[in-house]
């Protein structure tokens, strides 16, 4: 198991430099101010490293009712005073995204897909590097399709792959596509795995998740208002999935892994499995089935949290 | 000019039937059960018909909030009965995305980027066909950058390019990639172009929308957490796509044109742009000037509803 994070600064001013915020930008420090736009903050309107300087884990998520939801579970879990209900959102300048803070975790939602989480992404990375945030952990908190897993199961992510299966992202800069790794934290996810056996709330898997670019044809779901293949074609992409290792679909993994890996941050992906993709497309479970499903990545990574913190043995 | 939508539905049944909303999958119609989860609509729970059926325009745009004002702008821009500011949400049972309807009017955000769009316009083109709805158009009404142009400009979109200036949408089906054309409809964009010399509000301009993934490498921002270019690579690039006919870039219109286009809907993005990319990056204008700049394009389109209703001569 890691060492516990709080304790684990060292004395070496590289290694202590390492554990910083990498923004790989040179003008960045050079702009008199900084617009974090989608977020309504900026440099020279907010005290950055006042605001946020004591952040260690950011948990990131689609919606923005459910990452509230979070923030305020999380404020009774690591038992904060104050009411939970009251919880304020920090960019309530704009409605891009939702964020709260509540002690060392920011809650954010990223809306769907890899624009829309990159977006963010880049304005977070950007907001944790002027707050001058040291040792921050990553975590994606969400909902996927599963590969071959009852509805409800959990999924951390091993790799992040691509609609070939592969552990890699495109990103176009300036009209070239260059390729990026999506390789996440192999510490973190044994970690998060050793505590949901630990829990033993609700079954819990490691595996591969693919990040696909749309909800209906890139995951070969039936019900789109667009469907040029058969239903044995479907299930021939989902067994091939399901062979690669890939054990749930979403649609933000990639940009997420391997946007954290070029700035040096620990991340990691933890979604539920709303369904079986290869018994159906629909999401048919009742609401209060759904929601519960919903807070069972929250759930395993309060725990890790509070493990970090030193709130557990 | 086009001649005025209510009264052009010919005597010929091919005609007729054409103008009905075509979704491109023959699963749809066997199916029990349609549930349109990202709207929390289905058609076993929604009479969709009776909710939808006279809809004849779409309008969408990313944010939840200017979607909302767009509706109770158009509400009195109609003179509809009721009160403006008590219009409901329609997709109340989910925070990823919000729907109003004004009459014949429907208004639905769409957040960031094409897959999040991309999940939308499926659910919408369903809906419309599920609701029996005919002769619809379809207006993206968005925020860019523009290119060569003040702050403030309106771009109708002549046609949506992708990072090679090209007028297509890669599509991954399945694991494949498949190219589908992103043509506009020419007789709409031509009609909006002739309303804004009428309306002498604001300037407007006819040009290529150039569709990237995300607002800061793709788009040769030098301000995002991450950024390999220089100053010069990055005007060199904007004034390739100058030159390629680009006056705006924003993240959704590939997508949105493709999907239209597939299903014989016609359509028409409209975007304001809200900096000048050859003068910088950040998005600096004071918060009431981003404000009315949002309004342009919903008064163009506006305008165009009310001519198409014969509400204005």
């Amino acid at each position: 198991m890691a060492p516990i994070l709080l304790n684990c600064m060292g004395n070496d001013r590289n290694e202590y430099i390492k554990q910083q915020v990498q923004v790989k930008n040179p003008y960045l420090d050079t702009m008199e101010e900084d617009i974090l736009y989608h977020f309504s903050l900026s440099t020279k309107t907010h005290n950055l490293p006042e605001m946020f300087g004591d952040i260690k884990f950011v948990c990131v998520g689609g919606s923005a009712n459910r990452m509230k939801a979070f923030a305020q579970f999380i404020h009774q879990e690591l038992t904060l005073p104050g009411n939970p209900d009251e919880i304020r959102d920090i960019c309530e300048g704009t409605d891009r995204y939702c964020m709260y803070k509540v002690g060392p975790v920011l809650s954010i939602s990223h809306g769907m897909g890899v624009p829309s989480i990159s977006i963010m992404l880049h304005e977070l990375i950007k907001l944790l590097h002027h707050a001058q945030c040291r040792d921050v952990i990553l975590f994606r908190l969400g909902t996927s399709g599963g590969v071959g897993l009852a509805p409800g199961t959990v999924v951390i992510t091993d790799k992040a792959v691509d609609y070939s299966f592969l552990p890699q992202f495109e990103q176009v800069v300036l009209g070239k596509v260059i390729t990026r790794s999506t390789e996440l934290d192999e510490g973190v996810a044994s970690e998060l795995l050793q505590y949901s056996s630990e829990l033993q709330n609700f079954p819990t898997v490691i595996g591969n998740t693919l990040c696909t670019h749309d909800f209906y044809e890139g995951q070969g779901r039936l019900d789109g208002a667009l469907c040029s293949f058969s239903h044995e074609e479907k299930l021939e992409y989902l067994r091939k999935a399901y062979d690669a290792g890939v054990r749930n679909i979403e649609m933000e993994s990639t940009v997420f892994a391997a946007m954290c890996r070029v700035c040096g941050l620990k991340a990691a992906v933890i979604c539920v499995a709303l369904l079986n993709r290869f018994e159906g497309d629909q999401i048919t479970s009742p609401h209060d089935v759904l929601v519960e499903y919903q807070q069972r990545p929250q759930v395993l990574v309060s725990h890790f949290i509070k493990k970090r913190l030193g709130l557990l043995v």
